[in-house]
């Protein structure tokens, strides 16, 4: 994509004065029409070193109020970000709905510079661009617009802004030795950005690869395509709203490996354990995994345990025997409660990419991303489109995660709709738990069938062989207890044995 | 204190099973209170090396329901962290409302071991304890529990403790060189926790000083002061808020030397500037910027610069007017608008820690935590004592902030309210400009006198040497952008030519 560029081009500053006007005006009243249709933006700057990224973001945003917008000014990633997924550091940044960010440096740079400085194998670096596309597809599934700039420059131009640079003693710092290696080895980087730029030019997120030479004609063609990708993805965004109320939508899983499941109904709750037997199995399993826990820490490996089931299924008293078993120091439990204003204003994974543990840690979730299927699907709080999309999304997700070398576990805790009245009735009689069951619960209760459907829909669609569900016999809680512990054990042991090594 | 611990105490196994049994029946039982009452409880743990915080925190949590504390796990700050305040990291993790936070090892790490290993000199230790001591009370004040263990053992048993570890192939990365020093410089590591737990035992958070020699009576103390504090706590809440009813309560600033201010109906508005003085200054002191900016960016310093004034008082444009001379990698907008849940149920000041610029960068906050004095006043959102405690909060506050080394500027946008009237009707009548003109704007409007005397008092009690208001002539637009630059310009070059130092 790189050859195609003109980099003869040039526009005096009559010019740009005269056509950038009209489209000066068009950028800066586009806050009132973004915010009033909630739109997220996200427009990134990549290109070479001394390509001009600085001053042609500063020439844009001076359009923009500056309340508005915000600068991600992307670095190498920190070492605390190098124990968590390539794409975290960049999920928390994401703006929210009605809102811009504008990113100096973006995700692209795992798989430019920093795969040359790092070294980092052609295998990897594709499993990494797939990250990228993947995010940048579900970001723009779920209604954000992305528009990508790589600014080009040849050899002699960069050598020359790099000399002047360091001609003055007070810019000469700018020029760093990584810098100039980009320009002694000009030709390395070149096919290294070629194939990125190949490899990410998406329909839903095109590249705009511009010359960098001339500042204002470059400025110019910045300008007009902002101006020109946000107008249309706003009439974009009215008629896809339109089409949601009438569009058929499909489920799409993704391209997995999906284990057989049995339906709710035809499983089997009838599995109970003597009291004695609990106590012994406890203390044995919660040494067992103890034990492992160590393991675990020294070799670096993430544990993701998901816990969804019935309201009173007992998710509370498990989570408990599991927790009690680890170290403090090495593990959190995340309860998920409805998003908050600001999470509802991103993708629906934001929120959960941003709470990941860190490597070697365990991180227990009280409810999940499956909300998504589950309950933001039967109160209607995301379209029918949206939620048939996210089991692949959430697919996407987990297998970015397992690619991270993360345990995924995954547990619904099962009980039958008798047992559920039962522990309703007993939380209401008695004094010292009322205060945890609510109206929301009974009215949850009666909207079981539809649950019921979407669990098995969930079940059908995301048992993946890297993230398997686990279904808990519930209506006996030591033997749930028991069972899950077993199985998060096992999975852990399996692993520790296995020749799979953490990547990132 | 040290001295003061009975380093013999000890508690059989059935005597344990035995008193321990009530306790533990009445911390199991604590999270409904404590949700209910919304009481944030932060119970810190500090100590030895060895002395067994990871088993006693491990004991105290077997009690209570995973979901609903969270575990902090404090480690010496990272690069990232060294660029900001002491207390930034450490704001972060304060729980909210009806939640509670367990810290292995918490703020105390700064002015004890870190300091010997960082060699901190006295002076800069006392005004880090002094940092925590305002914390901590600013915490108390906000309704925050704050419970505090020191688990103490003497230089014997932790050599015999590290010893044990260091025989098992398992155990023995757990003791570093760090920790082995700690032993070798018993008396020295002695005497800083002695000077610490003296000068941070304060009656709104006091250390409970405990032997750690043995387990079982160290985890009966700790259960027991636990369970009190917070049964206390819960009764002292409700009685507060029964006498915060009633209470007349007295407005206390600090200590600080406070700077004389007009009232704002002293303050004349005929300022005005043509457009030609304006253009040429426009760009003469944006220049200047830019370039004092590079020299805060080499020389490290933080630049926060707090936005007040009138509904369109013009705030917008005059950030515009300064953002835009900045290189957009080093500065951030922050737009402040009313609080979310999870930052209602904080302390005020957790939602501005949180959002503190890294050292060398610009935060401007377009409205600030002068809100705090101002809505939240006017509107009722706080207590009369809170608002009326608040300016010494602040004054703190931003003393921190000016101790850390950052340029503080603060800017009242002042108009008339004719000025006001002219602006809101030219919103209504501008078809391009309704989005930014709300109803609340009108009712705010209404609220004129109210808002003119919370301004006056916050003027009064909040204009500091260190951090002082200035009051902007607004009337005229272009005059109020050219004095805030002035300003701005002004403020940064004094202390870029002046001694003062950053510190940390």
């Amino acid at each position: 994509m790189l050859e195609k560029v003109d980099l003869k081009q040039k526009m005096s500053k009559e010019d740009f004065r005269k056509k950038g006007e009209a489209l000066k005006a068009q950028l800066t009243t586009l806050d009132g029409p973004i915010k009033t249709a909630g739109l997220p933006v996200i427009i990134l700057f990549e290109g070479w070193e001394g390509a001009g990224k600085g001053s042609i973001i500063s020439r844009l945003i001076k359009n923009f109020d500056p309340r508005w917008f915000t600068m991600v000014n992307t670095l190498p990633p920190t070492p605390e970000e190098m124990r968590e997924p390539m794409m975290w550091r960049h999920w928390k940044t994401i703006p929210e709905a009605g809102s811009m960010a504008i990113y100096d440096r973006s995700w692209y740079q795992e798989v430019s510079t920093l795969r040359i400085q790092q070294k980092v194998d052609d295998l990897t670096n594709i499993r990494h661009m797939n990250e990228i596309n993947n995010f940048e597809r579900g970001l723009a599934d779920n209604g954000y617009v992305i528009i990508k700039f790589f600014l080009h420059i040849s050899k002699k131009e960069q050598r020359a802004r790099m000399d002047a640079l360091k001609k003055d003693k007070d810019t000469k710092w700018r020029v760093s030795e990584a810098d100039e290696k980009t320009n002694k080895e000009y030709d390395t980087y070149y096919n290294a950005y070629e194939q990125m730029l190949e490899y990410t030019n998406t329909v839903y997120a095109p590249w705009h690869v511009i010359s960098g030479m001339d500042e204002r004609a470059c400025a110019y063609e910045v300008f007009d395509v902002v101006a020109d990708t946000i107008q249309k993805a706003l009439k974009v965004k009215k008629d896809r709203e339109e089409a949601a109320k009438h569009e058929a939508s499909l489920i799409n899983p993704g391209q997995y490996h999906f284990l057989p499941m049995p339906k709710l109904a035809e499983i089997k709750l009838d599995k109970t354990m003597s009291e004695e037997t609990y106590r012994k199995q406890l203390k044995k399993e919660q040494k067992r995994l103890a034990q492992l826990h160590n393991r675990i820490y020294k070799e670096k490996i993430p544990v993701i345990i998901a816990y969804e089931g019935w309201d009173a299924a007992g998710k509370g008293g498990n989570i408990k025997r599991v927790s009690e078993a680890l170290d403090p120091r090495g593990y959190e439990v995340l309860p998920i409660a409805s998003p908050s204003k600001e999470e509802k204003n991103r993708h629906f994974l934001w929120r959960f990419w941003t709470r990941l543990p860190k490597d070697g840690h365990f991180a227990i979730f009280d409810r999940t991303w499956y909300g998504r299927v589950m309950v933001e699907r039967i109160e209607g709080f995301c379209t029918t489109a949206d939620w048939q999309r996210a089991y692949g999304e959430i697919n996407d997700f987990e297998r970015q995660l397992y690619d991270w070398g993360a345990i995924i576990l995954k547990f619904w805790i099962h009980i039958d709709s008798e047992e559920q009245l039962r522990r309703f009735t007993d939380r209401q009689n008695t004094p010292a738990k009322q205060w945890k069951i609510t109206d929301e619960d009974w009215r949850n209760r009666e909207k079981w069938p539809q649950y019921e459907e979407a669990v098995d829909d969930m079940l059908k669609y995301t048992t993946t062989d890297f993230a398997p569900w686990h279904v808990i016999l519930g209506n006996d809680k030591k033997y749930a207890r028991i069972q899950t512990l077993k199985i998060i054990n096992d999975t852990i042991e399996e692993r520790l044995n296995s020749a799979r090594k953490r990547k990132r």
